[in-house]
């Protein structure tokens, strides 16, 4: 199976005085990844997920390498594998790569579930689950020096 | 009465490559400003509005004039001043200046209120409308050439 | 000549606590086009400008008008129309669509040409005039209510 | 030697449609402290190292921990404690908590300083270091479990 990656661009609003993207936008954009990962790879939806369960997704670990900095009007390719899944918790490697296939960015975020109104922690949702599984990738040497 | 200020520090995140803060982020002072005002000022609660009648101001028109840039680590100090208010609109105008007290930004713009599940306008809250009238200043010579 | 749009998917980070886009963020989404606008329809380069003359665009003033929030997951159709010119600024109309075409907000911005270390403004490159020129369009029943 | 704090509120712009602060703008609030932990612990000045030296801090690896969501106008406190320097590298550990003193979030941090114009890493300026040196602390049972 072919791993999943979404394309953005750099625009002014990504940027900072250092005449690069801000530390923190490189989140952002793997935040997006997931976005789409879910929305397309799995067919899941996330707005139904918070609407009619009032669950949502959130961050409980982050591992973040930064090795090159992304600029002004490039576009980068951010990918998103799951690498990692038990009941509570689902965990995504990502890399966001620059035109020449250089490597930028390298994260591994844990996921987990909540049910918004009390902030407690719920177990993944089945559907969820069941459709990141034929995803799931264990081949570590991808995962450069991250754990 | 005298004119409700907030005070904030230009960071990083608000500075793009530039070297100066990005336009849209002047935005978010001005809301900071205005929660402070609604909150220390007003003594009203935009939190307590939501969960208990499910109704969120929004911004439904701005006029924004840009004169000078801000710069990373400079302190701004930012106003808010009603200037006019009906059952369905309140009008704020607000300045952004540098320490050295020259006005770099300043903006007029109406809030509305609306309910949240259904996105439609609602009256103003007569609470909130009662707590805002003594502060109404209509000296419109103060509103440089945003009108 | 087609209007020039681009086209971009709300993510968690455009909204907020009110569960739709925040105001600050529309002008973001209509800053990405007007990028756009400038790198693909009038092949000018921003980055070049900046490096080599040390100059870049800057915002001078903004009309905004909101007229419908923008969900999670939409996809937003925005445009870019450069409505008047002189030797010292360019002002731009934009509208931002949802998928069922639905004007959301509409903006026009006035955009000059700062000297980046002076800060001061400088004429417009002629350059740059040329290539807007063809693009121009007066009919301003084009401009909602905005002027 | 007291730990280095720095005070902020949660805004609008902070939050998503989850309710809650967006898990990128934790980073934020974090930058922000270490540049006020720069400016008024050190007094040191990262302007002047821009503009005289052409060199910037990046931020190398982060390691994080989402415990606690933070919530609309709550006042998060922020602090900064570096544990490890080396002549590369400047390492920090941060907490986030809320008025009730819970950690909500925790980071470490390695920074380090690159060119600006090259993009490449230079050695920690050593008036920067001796600034620090007195600063560290390296009782790593403060650091959760984040190494």
């Amino acid at each position: 199976m072919e791993v999943f990656c979404s394309r953005f661009r750099v625009y002014y609003e990504d940027t900072d005085l250092g005449g690069v993207v801000y530390h923190a936008n490189y989140l952002k954009f793997c935040e997006r990844t997931r976005t789409d990962f879910t929305r397309l790879a799995l067919d899941f939806s996330q707005k139904e997920l918070l609407e009619n369960k009032g669950q949502a997704f959130v961050v409980s670990r982050l591992n973040c390498l930064f090795r090159r900095p992304a600029h002004f009007e490039e576009e980068l390719s951010v990918s998103c594998i799951p690498v990692h899944m038990s009941k509570a918790k689902c965990e995504m490697y990502q890399e966001i790569k620059n035109e020449a296939g250089e490597v930028l960015f390298a994260l591994i975020c844990s996921l987990s579930l909540i049910d918004v109104k009390s902030g407690r922690p719920v177990r993944l949702d089945p559907s969820f689950t069941e459709k990141v599984t034929p995803f799931i990738r264990e081949d570590t040497e991808k995962l450069l020096s991250l754990q």
